[in-house]
């Protein structure tokens, strides 16, 4: 097996409009990035690990909208989705519609690794959650809910009795942050996840591209690996992250890949949103269609990156 | 808008054992293939209405694994999956885990255009299901199971307990058999759906890959339009309908396309399934590497063609 450089690289979300501090973002993804790089760093780590790793540094942070600090559904419960995705044999693992474990990912994970099934949800989903098999630490539904995502509920209720018939545009406005991670290691082997709360006062059991295998995530060590963040439902009508590899493929650099998708999403059916790739020759490579994406990443070259928007730093 | 010649194709499953006559499983492809049909040969009629009609008379057939006849959980439930395609906006709308209906492809077409969302499972489905807007009678849950499907699940009971440490055996031999169809009308709009109720035995909460887009179904009047049917796990992990329609769009026949990924998929996952097609340009195409899948297909030029194998016909 050759060896690679390995490298990570995470996102916090692509937002169009955010009600949190801009710092306390960028502070979110660069923990997750170093809480990854610090698996890739041993010997033997694995992406997996490190994507893992990673997403839950965000899950258990509540700035981001993905386990503690979930946004809320119509009538206000937490329902979370997350998925895993290896890229050396192509085995992935999700979860929609959760509401009992603080880190969406590693029974994700579960899945994947316990399971003969790609996704298990709803009550389901928390029944093997709670099995022995699982050795999840489970928690109370008051856990996951904080005062901020409350406030949102409260805030886009009342939007929606001033403007029922516009619906859309606060569902467009809210928060898309979604939190998402992509890491290779020095196996060459790639890994990317992806975990969230979906969207403020979406229907109870809606769930988005996340936890859909090429629309939230895809991960193949002969490509690439790609987490996608944005409007769910936009992101699942032209499976994002299954097309920026396929651009990959054909010859595209990571960024360029990213772009090109994000382009095609806007054109085709007017969705915005953000891609974080590596290539399996350890390109990275992000953009986003939002005003701001929050990302991070890191390797042995260049340390530790970030960012809250992809312009600047482009 | 140019005008197109329409076709409809659909399938009702790939197994590479089955349990059932196969004159009655014929008869099951060949009365949905009808049902869509008549729906095209209407003046104004649609691909979406046809593929909505020619799943409905599958679902509501006990024959096949979907709506009345579907398999069972590994606690003796029902949960349905469906999911429905409009190509000439990547319009998408699912139902995973859903108990309440007959037919799971029309709560699906609910989710479509009465939502902003493309996914809605388990108990928020059901809800929604209910629901005034939706239009849809509820049926009890007893309704969609029969003395067959029972006793496929009491044959797996046993057969998990002599060979526990090869439960992957009886998965892969069990019944895959999902429906799909994919229809283009004289508009030169394309639309595809596929329904089931998933593998005998599944852990509750367990969603293949049929409501997953990309996966179990897309739909794209600038390509083609595909629905599938096989492992579902397999299927997941290489977003086979978007794989099959990516090789149309680089040029390949749909027959072409179907077996390259079909080929593909076993390669690289060592699983095995079914693809039905048809493009932009109308021509059709199937492919199965399983040993059977009950497929028909009509349109002006040809008629009625139906088989159950994808062997002998071609």
């Amino acid at each position: 097996m050759s060896r690679s450089q390995p490298a990570i690289i995470v996102h916090g979300g692509a937002v169009s409009r955010h009600s949190y501090s801009l710092s306390a973002w960028r502070a979110s993804v660069e923990d997750a990035a170093r809480a990854g790089w610090a698996v890739l760093e041993k010997s033997g780590g694995t992406a997996l690990d490190a994507v893992e790793a990673a997403i839950r540094s965000m899950e258990s942070n509540p700035v981001c909208n993905a386990g503690i600090g979930s946004c809320l559904t119509s009538d206000g419960r937490v329902e979370m989705d997350a998925i895993i995705m290896n890229g050396s044999n192509l085995d992935v693992g999700a979860v929609a519609c959760v509401n009992s474990v603080e880190n969406p990912v590693t029974l994700a994970r579960k899945v994947m690794e316990k399971t003969d099934h790609v996704l298990l949800v709803g009550e389901g989903a928390n029944q093997f959650a709670a099995a022995e098999q699982t050795g999840i630490p489970t928690v109370s539904k008051e856990t996951l809910i904080t005062e901020q995502r409350k406030s949102e509920l409260e805030k886009f209720r009342q939007f929606r009795k001033a403007v029922k018939a516009d619906f859309n545009v606060q569902i467009d406005g809210g928060g898309h942050d979604t939190v998402g991670a992509v890491a290779l290691d020095s196996s060459g082997n790639l890994a990317a996840g992806t975990s969230t709360g979906g969207i403020t006062g979406k229907l109870p059991g809606r769930v988005g591209d996340v936890p859909i295998v090429g629309c939230g995530v895809y991960a193949d060590n002969s490509i690439g690996a790609a987490s996608t963040t944005g409007h769910g439902e936009s992101i699942a009508k032209v499976t994002l992250a299954r097309q920026a590899l396929w651009f990959v493929e054909a010859g595209r650099s990571p960024d360029e890949a990213a772009k090109d998708a994000l382009d095609g999403m806007l054109s085709r059916v007017r969705g915005r949103g953000g891609i974080i790739i590596i290539s399996k020759d350890a390109r990275i490579g992000f953009n986003c269609s939002t005003d701001d994406m929050a990302w991070a990443y890191c390797n042995a070259r260049e340390g530790l990156k970030s960012g809250t928007n992809c312009h600047s730093s482009k």
